[in-house]
């Protein structure tokens, strides 16, 4: 059960759009086409680090952020997957799944500061949440 | 069990030194005196994404990765925690935890690709070693 009291920080809601809740996280796409970047926020009030979730929960995290990196994966055939969480700039747990290519803007280095996001046209991004749901099914 | 042909990355082993053995991971401290810095390297064969370990050993990886966290947060009331698994320059999977403080050089950036590795004076880095070793027993 997440908690009722759950909330979204507003610097994660207005950087990226709602995808799907599962049993864990709500699950955001970032507004950046550059590369396919999810967002998982366990729905839980007042965490910002691991440590601060159950075990259980966590049992649930990792396999959840796996999920999110085979989809990031799938996508785009991506060479490889980046699985983090940093939050010191937005506290609330969150952990970002990006699909990498090596031909990508910031290959090899991380994906976080690098040039300007390049927002989706809304046609292609409803497109892709459409497609990421059906991509999974929790 | 820990596969007996586990062999560790050259470009892990030659920036980073030995810390312990867990029940999955080898643990090592980067050679970074910057931040504290954990690389946990599950000892499995050919393992380079999440998706490739079991679920049962994603279970411990996140456990694992968790009680490095409260490590390097320790070693210096770190303000932030980074913990990752990137990649894109090392296949062999390898989880970071990073212990942040608002006043390091890279804050609030990711550690990754900014300015130069201090390396540890020897002295220093046997006693950082000795000390996480006397808060970890596994």
């Amino acid at each position: 059960m997440a908690d009722a009291a759950f909330s979204l920080d507003p610097r994660l809601e207005t950087t990226s759009f709602p995808v799907a809740d599962w049993p864990l996280c709500h699950v955001r796409l970032c507004d950046d086409a550059r590369w396919p970047w999810l967002l998982l926020v366990p729905r839980r009030e007042g965490v910002v680090e691991l440590f601060d979730l159950t075990t259980k929960d966590r049992a649930v995290l990792i396999e959840e952020a796996t999920l999110a990196a085979t989809v990031v994966r799938d996508l785009i055939g991506a060479d490889k997957t980046n699985v983090a969480t940093l939050g010191n700039q937005v506290p609330q747990l969150h952990v970002h799944a990006i699909g990498r290519l090596k031909t990508d803007p910031a290959w090899p280095g991380p994906v976080w500061g690098v040039g300007q996001a390049v927002p989706y046209d809304a046609t292609d991004r409803a497109a892709l949440i459409g497609r990421i749901r059906n991509m999974v099914k929790l």
